[in-house]
């Protein structure tokens, strides 16, 4: 019999008081841009289901300084980590239920991987406080390494082998996984160009140059940002269950009710906080996927506005007390919990905030990868509250508790590293700063100078509604600047801008020279333009990486 | 018998088109921040009141590269320019009639200053092109220099010498100004401590250590931005006429209506666009006001809603055809031209917007100098469209056609100087960027070191509703940046976020250094920050000075 999933606060689990009930299988090693790691509703909540025995749980912070990298960020196969985990002769077995006893620092705390039995209590406490990263104790890590694939690599499992004290008893190998198929067994199909920067879960960018081809990106172009496995979702038996905890009213409703509001069609940019963060990690490193430009795109969206379907429900921009919306995804790790964020109460209930329950992307339904049946799009917002696969809306006093809303997503300032950051310190990462790039040449290009000049190509965009009203590039470097004279944008006016403007720029190069660098800048209707450098906007998650871009070619004459 | 005053189209002006009626006396030397020097409504229609004569009209257009000086922009004695326009012993006589034959390139362009006759036709000629300059042709350009006190200077006076052709006739030696008053005559009492940056206009701003003192500055402290006279307006006589030029309605409203409206108070930061300017002006020079960093100031402004006055108009948000919302003052030129900017109609009619009809400053009736009786607050947009002494609001599908909205406060590429510029290519400028300054310790200052910390206190500020999240300081000239712990604000959440954020921070200083350049630079809750540096920047009207704040100080240990 497989424990029902049990929900516990963080507080208790720090506090190491623990339930007879269920093996508690924490979990994060949280180095990449994947929230569903180290997420705050997993330390707070995540127990696991399909463990086995009646062990004690206990909550295991560990600190982990594991620099994002690319390459580590995909998958590894089985075989290169088969070394790792093997039956070693000569050590002590151990059953799950002695590892279940084994649950805090007082009693040493050990984990299983495999045919290993791990104590981790030395690992712990060389790597005190910083950031608190959760994993299994008292338990098996491998269910919560299916669905993070990207610690299954030899990176992290060497680490993990010095900690081993024993083989864990034959019957119990296993144990914990043998009811687990593979997450991602049931992703959608994708277009062959998107470049992945990482495969489970899938989180893919579209080449380059593409972008700046079509004011509209392509759905089948667009970025992928996921943070679980993508849900099939059955739009017939489809439900959104809509809660308002300030009126302590709920209802739910289907596909079909949301198609009934009068139907919005908005052009809207949305865009990775962590768009460009491998020009950032070239500072220092950064936690987090290592993005390129293009994580980033263009499309309409149409559907019922969040704030008629709230006002049906009764909340009043005038009377409620509720300052933010939640939104929930119909995605899930182990322990069912959802992907989370939220928004400002003042986004969701204005008409001109143009929040939509959108059911189409580009003239079509949305694809699965981009959120079908329903995503939530809060244009002008960072991608990470246009939750997909919308499956709850909660209006609430309080922001959203997931991990992306509470411990990711957030800027801070340069001196801020994983020993010393306090996210709640930080607001989470609403309205997005103005940013652009060159996508057309690309860094290490050959240029073709015809009649002294060369014709860049790019985007343009600023969060908020604001509109780009001024692109300058430099092909020296930032010494000179010019303002580009072709730049197009749908019609729509501040401060419900939501879309972006592509450039495109022919600009004189220095005669005689056979490399240079090129750079580009934006300046939107508040007049706010970029900072020139990620020296003095590095931060320790790579987020909000909006430094002039600034590419490296060769010139050809 | 002066003539009545005549508007007149740019276009007629421009083509030579002449006016039997009156000598058009068109004047600008814009070379300071005051918009009212080579307004375009001057261009357009500038025909002086009170002039002799019937001389033919002409436009005269001059670029004249002067930069801006703080000191040249305060007031000039008499006793200084008393050696220009002397009679010179034998030169030609020349009536005022002989003058208004000459208004043409065709025919010369000559103009009258005291005893001097002046033919400036080869200046314009040396001079073409650019920012196209008025001033009184086939007259004198006296009145307007009353007006226009800055340009009374021994710089101008000694180029315009050397264009000398002859005495004026004495008859006519003053007829041009025997009727003029000094429009500057009747200004405010003013409080000692204001720092001038000019006095006719008056402009000043406060002593900057002041700033940091209080999150609401003192009503008697906050800076003063003229660009014409201040006008003595009678609250009991007041009317404020409205027009909605798309329902072809108007009306017109005394104080006692405005204040029958439900009253809303707001805290509102209002900057001059030229704020922090005599930093840009180091890298190179621009025109206008020498501001240091205290044309800013954060108060309570309490009045009617502007989207409730206008609904009373009949005008709809849904509905309406009118894309701006033009304000005119009660402030006028010698032409009995107006102040004039506008605004999108999206901020006049949001209620969310809170653009007030403002009577209370503070909590006390708008001073003169701020507007008395009526000055609309368009909260986090620039101080230019925050119009003072409201005589008029026009609801309309264009922009306000006023110098101030076309041909000033706009931002430009930092390649664009006077000889390429072309207003119409970028827009007005409304929500400012985010912005930050140090305001204890000043440039130069030696500050005390205690426990190897020294503390800084300063504002930081962003337009458009967005709060600041996080002001960073660094002690090193930019190379380490820490954020500050102190930091205050009024309680409104973004994005009506319309006031300030005051800070304080003690940080470390380097050990045995005797001097450092300190640096500060803010994030707004839309996760804008600063550029770093002023050249990227740089404009050419020196406006948005909203670098990275660097005072360079001594250290006392």
């Amino acid at each position: 019999m497989i424990p029902r999933v049990l929900f516990r606060r963080f507080a208790d689990l720090k506090s190491g008081r623990s339930s007879a009930v269920a093996t508690r299988l924490q979990h994060s090693w949280n180095y990449e841009d994947n929230g569903s790691q180290g997420s705050r509703r997993h330390k707070q909540q995540a127990i696991m289901a399909g463990v086995i025995g009646a062990g004690a749980g206990v909550a295991l912070w560990l600190k982990y300084h594991l620099t994002a990298d690319a390459a580590s960020s995909l998958l590894v196969t089985d075989k290169e980590v088969a070394e790792y985990g093997e039956y070693k002769d000569g050590m002590p077995e151990y059953t799950l239920e002695d590892v279940a006893q084994h649950d805090t620092a007082d009693k040493r705390i050990w984990v299983a991987y495999r045919h290993g039995v791990y104590d981790i209590t030395d690992f712990v406490q060389e790597h005190p406080g910083g950031e608190k990263i959760l994993m299994g104790a008292g338990g098996s890590v491998e269910p919560f390494w299916a669905l993070y694939a990207v610690h299954k690599n030899p990176h992290v499992l060497q680490i993990f082998e010095k900690y081993r004290i024993g083989n864990l008893a034959a019957d119990d190998v296993g144990a914990m996984v043998k009811d687990m198929s593979d997450p991602y067994g049931n992703e959608p199909r994708r277009h062959i160009t998107l470049k992945p920067a990482s495969m489970k879960p899938f989180n893919a960018e579209t080449p380059l140059a593409f972008l700046a081809d079509s004011l509209i990106t392509p759905s089948e172009l667009f970025y992928v940002r996921n943070h679980l496995p993508v849900p099939e979702v059955d739009a017939k038996t489809y439900e959104l269950e809509i809660v308002d905890e300030t009126l302590d009213k709920e209802k739910t409703i289907k596909l079909s009710d949301i198609k009934k509001y009068p139907k919005y069609t908005i052009t809207a940019t949305i865009q990775c906080a962590g768009n460009r963060r491998s020009e950032m990690m070239k500072v220092k490193p950064v936690k987090g996927l290592s993005w390129g430009q293009a994580a980033i795109g263009n499309a309409t969206w149409s559907g019922a506005r969040l704030c008629d379907v709230l006002k049906d429900m009764g909340v009043d921009e005038e009377t409620t007390d509720a300052l933010h919306v939640q939104f929930e995804g119909l995605d899930t790790d182990p322990a069912s919990m959802p992907y989370g964020s939220s928004i400002q109460i003042e986004k969701a209930l204005d008409p001109r905030g143009d929040v939509i329950l959108a059911y189409e992307m580009n003239g079509e339904p949305i694809p699965r990868d981009h959120g079908f049946p329903v995503r939530v799009i809060v244009p002008g917002v960072v991608g990470a509250r246009n939750v997909k696969w919308l499956g709850k809306i909660v209006v609430s006093k309080h922001e959203s508790d997931a991990h992306w809303q509470q411990n990711d997503y957030k800027g801070f300032a340069p001196n801020v590293d994983w020993d010393t950051v306090d996210f709640s310190k930080s607001p989470a990462i609403q309205d997005l700063p103005v940013i652009s790039a060159i996508c057309v040449p690309e860094e290490g290009e050959t240029l073709k100078v015809v009649d002294g000049k060369v014709t860049l190509r790019g985007y343009a965009w600023s969060g908020g509604g604001r509109k780009v009203i001024r692109v300058d590039v430099s092909t020296d470097g930032g010494k000179n600047w010019q303002a580009v004279e072709d730049l197009t944008s749908d019609p729509a006016r501040h401060p419900r801008a939501w879309g972006w403007s592509l450039w495109q720029a022919e600009v004189p190069v220095k005669e005689g020279i056979s490399e240079t660098q090129l750079c580009v800048k934006a300046v939107d209707s508040q007049y706010n333009t970029q900072p020139e450098n990620f020296e003095n906007i590095w931060n320790l998650r790579g987020v909000i990486n909006n430094a002039y871009h600034r590419v490296n070619v060769k010139l050809a004459r």
